[in-house]
């Protein structure tokens, strides 16, 4: 077995850019650079160009393709212009391959020399605090790294590749983890990727971290507060979930118990085949339905979202019919969209206990009344049990699959998951749910049925 | 259809006794005072003899046979010399056909001339609330109802008899209900039994009825709070379940609405035959289990609480197990108990979701991670949702048919109850539990089924 340092030393030769990487990013940054540049004097326009982020501060991890360069505007300059000049600049740079993207503005990702380009606008404002929108902060952002990282990039970089390996790199809300300037100021603070783990793995909920002198009194609710030193106000964790937070500290624990590459670097999980997953639907005896259907013209940071919303609903919709889940899941890939449900119960007697009002509320109580006491249909009551009627009247749906044919409909469902369920959503069905094809989908199930927390042998 | 004083004068002809019974009671009442005294007197004993309860203040209901008498003895005689002369006279009076009670005084009951008479020695003390048990407070009970009640017996026979006919008469655990010294009391509150029950309809938990001229500050949590005159800190109507006190409320405005004889002459219900069972079941497509034990010795007022109590407990694990009851019901009469539950899940696959500690809590952590880490029998995880460890891994009882062969000594059984069924229980499924064999317990299980409140057609 390998220790803690010949393991991260292991890691580093990997995660470390080489000086042939390092030379390659920085000649196409140059020369894309050079070309906005150009663009813009052509235009007249009196704009500072720069390269930001990872590219630019030296933490970018070995292999990322990603540059971003920013056009920052003078705040005097009109909204509708500044995206109009991004844009079009943004497409004279590119040249033929592009795509334009939306954040707060849009903006044009194209790929050059084999690097993947942003070139994104934004508002040069005096102090992060009076951003216009966010990326406004990002030069600030830059700034504070710049002065203050000095030599503990490649800290930077074991963290990155760390959080990567433990599925929590990212603030989109696929991921809901770590954002690259959050790696950063944590390094910042804790000065090395090891010191930092160490107290991860006495951190909890409401953990709150700032780089500042002065006291910040701020008031959040998430799991994890980090004050963003060029906007107290602002937590730069906002978007590390409970889950991705308590996913660092389990997984910084045991890495610290038992350090070993496989955090870093996991072993990729295999696509399931139809006779291991006949295998383990039979062993886990549970009924499982795969609801599929197409999203398409949604980015993950918007269907994601929706996604969890639907599947809650669905899950306490059963759960308020009588149908206990065992557990729930999403897929999104492609603009292919699938609800995992797993049935621990998924038929029921056909009759139920409905409550009917307290019998302290007279008028309702003898609404109650008048609806069941001389309806055929019904089982048993209306009596009286802890001060409220009951009667026990017919089950609408006897089993899950009545639920998801009928009542689907009424479940409170995101307004983009139900404008694309109404153009069609397959029901599939335990070994069924392998009738949708794809590798990526494949491997989400393989995931599903495996979901443990990572330890090494 | 009758109107509301046709229906309570039809109601008065039967529950007022006839000039024959009155006589009748009074000269048995009589004759039995008689030979008390005289038993007493050849004892030298100084003591009180009294005619008390619904006899004395000529408030019972046509065809009651109950009789009580009572020998008021001085605070200084020991217990043990008043229990032993209360039975000693109590046999003397009764010749050879008695029985011994068990209240908080041992006591003779003993059928003379068509009569029962209880025999009751107490404590003959200056003031109620100098009671040293609680048949002391009785003969003060007896003076205010005899000095407040005059002209209104009828009154009370009328409730006596709604309330019988509504099942809630009698403070006993059995039924939970309203004691005869409560009727009478709220009849000298509210003068007529039509002016009580109009007040009811509007009644709320909580309700608060004094007789007493000055503020009293007491604090009962109970549905009814009825403020006993002569011993104002205590609730005479403690003994009122929710359930019973929701049912009067219900009852009153029912029969207000449409006034009908039944609520004071319900139809029997009959018992159910097989057949009938066997339609039943096949509807409602539910699980019915019937545990059927004796428990010989025990009088109502222990083996009701024991029985409720272990029925509680029994719904508890198998809910705790996942397995989801519509109903269940206690069943005892002459030693033979029966706890009844039916079941709305009664199968469940082979795997349950297992919650683990919180990850916060480091050495749980550890320790859960330890023990399922490497455990060939975990279907999925441990793995981290909402701040916690969950485990997927094999259930203990897959049916309540292994529920109840092996679970059932691990249940909080009330003490009597377990020691019953150590002693043999059976186990009874669907038409099964029909091998009960006793017109009692079919007409219990009619009713189970039926269950509604009482309302005219």
């Amino acid at each position: 077995m390998k220790n803690l340092s010949q393991v991260l030393e292991e890691v580093l030769k990997k995660v470390k850019p080489s000086e042939e990487e390092y030379n390659e990013l920085n000649k196409a940054a140059a020369e894309v650079i050079n070309r906005v540049k150009l663009s813009v004097k052509r235009r007249k326009l009196d704009v500072h160009v720069i390269l930001i982020g990872s590219a630019a501060r030296n933490t970018w991890v070995a292999g990322d393709r990603d540059i971003d360069i920013f056009i920052g505007f003078d705040p005097s300059i009109p909204k509708d212009d500044l995206e109009r000049y991004g844009i079009d600049i943004g497409k004279e740079v590119a040249g033929e391959s592009y795509v334009i993207q939306y954040a707060e503005h849009p903006y044009v990702k194209a790929k050059i020399n084999g690097f993947v380009f942003d070139i994104v606008p934004y508002y040069k404002v005096n102090a992060a605090s009076l951003s216009i929108s966010a990326v406004d902060r990002t030069p600030f952002h830059q700034q504070f790294v710049t002065a203050n990282i000095k030599g503990r990039e490649d800290q930077v970089r074991l963290l990155k590749q760390f959080l990567k390996g433990i599925g929590i790199y990212g603030a989109e809300l696929k991921v809901k983890g770590f954002s690259g300037y959050l790696c950063e100021l944590l390094i910042i603070k804790y000065e090395s990727f090891l010191q930092l783990l160490k107290d991860v793995t006495n951190w909890k909920s409401g953990k709150f971290i700032s780089l500042l002198r002065e006291e910040t009194s701020v008031d959040f609710s998430s799991p994890l507060i980090v004050v963003d030193p060029v906007d107290p106000k602002r937590n730069v964790a906002a978007a590390v979930s409970a889950e991705s937070f308590f996913n660092f500290i389990d997984s910084a624990r045991e890495f610290l118990s038992k350090p070993c590459i496989e955090f870093f670097f996991p072993q990729q999980m295999g696509a399931i085949c139809a006779g291991d997953l006949r295998d383990i639907l039979s062993k886990r005896g549970t009924k499982i339905y795969a609801l599929s259907f197409k999203m398409l013209e949604l980015v993950e940071d918007i269907a994601y979202p929706q996604l969890e919303k639907s599947v809650k609903s669905i899950c306490k919709a059963l759960s308020r019919a009588g149908f206990q889940q065992l557990r729930s899941d999403i897929y999104f890939d492609k603009g292919n969209a699938v609800l995992l449900l797993e049935l621990i119960v998924w038929n029921l007697p056909p009759l139920y206990r409905h409550i009917g009002p307290p019998v302290e509320c007279k008028e309702h109580a003898r609404k109650f009344k008048d609806r069941y006491l001389n309806d055929p249909s019904v089982f048993s009551g209306p009596f009286i049990q802890n001060s409220r009627y009951i009667v026990e009247i017919p089950r609408k749906c006897l089993s899950v699959d009545a639920f998801l044919q009928r009542e689907l409909k009424n479940v409170k469902l995101g307004r983009a998951v139900y404008r694309s369920m109404k153009n069609g959503c397959e029901v599939l069905c335990d070994e069924d749910i392998l009738k949708i094809d794809s590798r990526e989908y494949r491997v989400f199930l393989a995931k599903y049925f495996k979901k443990v927390q990572l330890r090494c042998k």
